[in-house]
This record gives structure tokens, sequence and C-alpha cells, in this order.
């Protein structure tokens, strides 16, 4: 078996986000048989555990449901405070609750994050990955995938400014799908 | 100097929160002179980097405002994921944004944990400690604050059901104004 | 392919640790066509990059040879000072070194981690998986491993003491096996 | 009161360290009347719990006894596999122990780490603070201090290449001995 659909969720709700510009080109380095498709994180409601057994707000179902058809998941994340955004932390409890029900359980996962300065997210990569490890989601060691400077290697329109930082990209694509592929 | 006025920050929104009924004892425990209060998080529309230069929603100005008129912050949170929760994330990026103009800088805080398991929201502790020396808050180191199991702790109501646990909250609260009254 | 040959590393060097008593419990349930491991590294000198250009320590050769001879690796370690205990890390360090010829390449990985406390090493568990993702070590998920209140579980002779202890760890060895057989 | 001599521990034993060059800067830039010391960590044989109650090493005791003769300690370190080198962490374990003799305890911190990329050792940071909030070490929270590409900052002689990079480090200094000074 091999994986088909893959969602990507970005921890930036910034229109001119990097990481979006991120996620579009991986989307256009897709190989054969498989596509990538965005997810949207930013209507989603803070969680608040009465919800799990009250009326829940009506964009959680479709979100869960979303996630629920992939066969793996690609996080890009800048990182807020040394750690992952709030809005993207947000959507990951969303996707886990009920307890029991978890929409990420066993899908694999690669962390991609970045920053406009040197030190390329590293703090939200690995709070990330200790979320990953209980949710159950075997994610992709090596590359790791640091894109420190990313102003440099995309601008604000989304095109790739830096050749190297595409082709590392892409490489990290295709080990993450290879990855994948062990886990489905 | 000493503080005078402390703000608490609970990381679950649930109504019967335990977090909450920890909040509200050691407001009951709070020695003359200091005063502590509950702020409220689950209003704050999810942190968007767009909103730093264009319209804001009108609930950040008042929660940054009332952020900053506290002498230090006690957050008091439990564990989703392995992490912080979103909730709790998203009320830390809001309060940090603008850039350059965080609300949190400077303010000594105390990290509470708890858990109904045995696991105590280690996690979600130290993640948050990682952010709070990017925000430049002294934190207390001991007592850490873990609760275990703390649906023994209290009840929904919010009422004490094991006497050490207050103890041991009151002695904590007492050490964090020790230390909070050094940095201000 | 499956794997065959596992190595199993401990945190502590003490002779009644109750984490090379999991190890030892571990061996004995190993299913039919693989074997477990213990490795020792209490005698490894602590690592110096000078070592790379010049006189290693004699022991640095055996201990690299005997981890790459391994299909995948299991970790089993207390909690030292909320982290991984130094004379772990140092194993970890040594087995890495020189740059670019690191032993723990590929190779799968399952972390166990266990205390005498509530906690059950938490800190410990997470942090070894963050240098295990650099080391690109695939690592299982699901069941993460804490094993809290150690000394109840087993004596210090290492008889198991506590049945579903030993049913769940030998639950999370299966489910490590079957992660490992996927990445070899 | 004032602290007056202040320990440096190096997680690095390589000769040319540019992380002893760090430290060897920060002593030349001592303000009157404080002291900065460098203390070796390279002989302390690997912690074993056994020794609490037997012939430990001999080298534990003044080791122990010259810790606890400063007021307190500039961690400086590179990063190891993503974390806090095995033989700094080492360094920890012995100081911490016999359970209850720590001689670490109370101790104000400040943590620098350096990389000859651009991450600057955040990993290996961010560990550290978990470990040292254990410890009850207050650490300093701003400046956090990352010294990225540090060949560039340091020769291998200790020799400062870059003026904003020492001026940076002076300032943290100055930062952290006022932070000290609060906590004794």
């Amino acid at each position: 078996m091999a994986v088909k659909n893959i969602g990507i969720v970005v921890g930036s709700l910034r229109k001119g986000s990097y990481n979006k510009a991120i996620g579009q080109y991986l989307r256009e380095q897709a190989p054969q048989g498989v596509s990538l498709e965005m997810v949207e994180i930013g209507g989603l409601s803070l969680y608040n555990q009465d919800y799990d057994e009250n009326d829940e707000p009506a964009e959680y179902a479709p979100f869960r449901q979303k996630i629920k058809s992939f066969d793996g998941i690609i996080f890009i994340t800048p990182e807020y405070n040394r750690s992952v955004p709030g809005v993207l932390k947000n959507a990951i409890d969303v996707g886990s609750r009920p307890y029991g029900s978890s929409v990420w359980d066993g899908k694999p996962a690669m962390v991609i994050s970045s920053s406009i300065s040197n030190q390329s997210g590293f703090g939200a990569n690995h709070h990330l990955r200790q979320s990953l490890a209980y949710l159950n989601m075997p994610t992709l060691a090596q590359p790791e995938v640091y894109i420190a400077n990313v102003q440099a290697c995309f601008d604000e329109d989304g095109s790739l400014l830096k050749e190297d930082s595409g082709r590392f990209l892409t490489k990290a694509l295709n080990a993450y799908i290879d990855f994948a592929n062990r886990h489905v």
C-alpha cells in the first residue's frame, strides 16, 4: 500500500505566510499518485472540554472528518514564543478529542519548522514532536527540516527564491513519503 | 517593593475545571496585601500576525491591558497532548504581540500543572517554562508544582478534598510571592 | 525482512537497577527469532571531541561495533534531574561520533522510562526522543512506556511483582518489533 | 548582599573549545568585586547511584565542595545530539546527589549555548533549563544567550573576533549578576 492523500497543516494564519509558501511549494513537488492538500485551521473555536458532552462548534466535525480522510500529515510551522503557535496547538487539540476518538491516530507525520532568523523554529519543531508521540503519529526523524531565514527562501507571494532550499524540501518530501509508506 | 496584584491564567475552559478550582483555592490563601484575580482567556480570537498591522479583534486590547496591570502571573494548566493547551498558548501569543510590545515582559511567574492521572501535566509544565524564558518572565524553580490525580484533591465545585494538597499549594504560593518580590 | 538482534541500553549503573530488571524481563519475553542483549555503558570514558582526531579510549571501538551489530535499540532509563542521566547521554554521544559515522543511524528505537514516583521519567523519556530524531532513529510512538512506582512492579532481584505491568511491557515490546520490522 | 564568586561550568572537554573561550572572555569582563572561575568536570567518573552508599570516587567530594563555594553558576555549552552533552549532564548528576544534598541548590544560574551552525545549541540550552528548575536554581530568562556560528566570534586560542558578540556577552553577564544579586 502507499499513501495517496496527505494533509498539510500550517501553524500561521498570516496571509503572506512563508509557511504557507512552503506548503504550496511541496504541493507542486508531489510525486505521481500523491496529492497534498492544505487544511484550514483558522476557523476552529478554542477547544473546551465541555464540548465533548454538549453542543460542539459546528466546524469541529468537518475538520475532524477532513483530517481522518488523509493517509498522512505534514505540519509546517513558525515558532511563537519558543513553542508551537496556539492556533496550531488548538487544531491538534480539537482533532484529538473526544478522548478515544482522535483523528490523528496512526497517521505518519513530518514536521517542518521555519523562522526569519537563524533558529529555524527549533522549539516549535520539537514541542510538536512531543505531542505527535502521544498522538501515535510515527514521525519522520531525518531529514529534520529547519528552514532558517525563510524570507530569503520564499517571497510573500510564495515564489521560491533559493534553489537549494527547494531541492532540500523536495528531498525531505520524498523521504517522508517513503517513511509514510511503511506505516500504511 | 512588593507584589500586590497577581493574575491567574488557567489553561482549561471547562466549567468544572480542576485547574480553576486550584486558582480559586489560591485566591482564598492570598496573604494580606496581595490580591489574586482570574483572567478570562476563552474569548480571545486565534492570533493572526496580520492583526498587528490591521484591525485587531476588539478583545485583544482589554486582555493586554489587564495582564499589564499585574505584578506577576500564576499559570495553572492541564496537559493536552503532552503540551500546553492551545487555548493557553493562544493567550500567551496574543499577549506577546505585536513584536516588542509584549505585556508579559518582566513579570515573575509560577507554573502549576495538574492531571487526573499520575503524570501531573509534566509536559505542559515544562513546555510552558520554555516560553516563559523567552518572554522574560523570571519563573519560580522550586517548589515545582505538579498535582497528580487532581480529582482526588478538589471536587468539581472547587472544594478542597485533600488537606495536604491545600497546604502544599499554600506553601508554593508563599514561595512564589517571596520570589516575585525579588523581581519588582 | 525482520529484526533479529536488538540491543538494550539502560540509563542506570546501579546494581539493583529497576531499569535493568525491566530489560531482563523483556529479554525473557522476546518472541521466537528475536534476541535481546544488554549493552554495557558504564565503562565508557567521557566523550571528548579531541578523541575524534587522536587516540581514542580503547573501549570506544568495541562499543560502537556492538551497537552497529544490532537491528534496533531499546532504551530503558530513569530520570535524573528531569532529563536523561549523564551516563546514558554519554553513551549516545560516544556512539554518534566522529561526525558522519554515527552507529545509531537508521536503527529503529523504543523508549521506556520509569521512576519510583508518579512521574515515570517523563522528562528523560522526551529529552531522549529529541536526540533520537536527530540520530535518525525512527522511534515507536504508542504505546509510550512510562513505568510509575517501578519498585512495586519489580523487586531489586529483577522479579516481576505486578502481572499487568508485565503484560503491558510485553505488549509494548511486540508493538516495537512490529514497528521496527517496517524500518529494516 | 551581592554575589562574589561565580563558577563557570563548560559542556565541552575539547582543548580548543569555543565554549571555554566564551568562559575565558567572561572572566576578563567580570566587574569589580566579582570573580569567575572555570570548574573542571572532565575527571568525574560516571555517576552510579551505588556510590551514594558505598565508596565514592575520590574526585566527587572536592568537585561538590568547589560548586558549593560559589554564589552562582554560569553554564556554557555546545549541543550534542540536540541535547546537553553527556559530560555536562554527568557533572550535574554528580553534584545533585546523594538525594537531599545537592550542591546546586538555590544557586542562581545563567545558560549560554553555542554552535558552529545557525541553531546555537537551542536544544541543549532548554534541556538544561529543565534540569535547573528541578535543581532549584533561579535561571536568568532574558537575555537568552544563543551564540550562532561561534567559530566566527572566537578563534581556537580564545581571542574575540567579533566585537558585538563580545558586547552582547558582557551585557548578558551584567544582567545575570543583577539577577543573581536578587537571589543571595
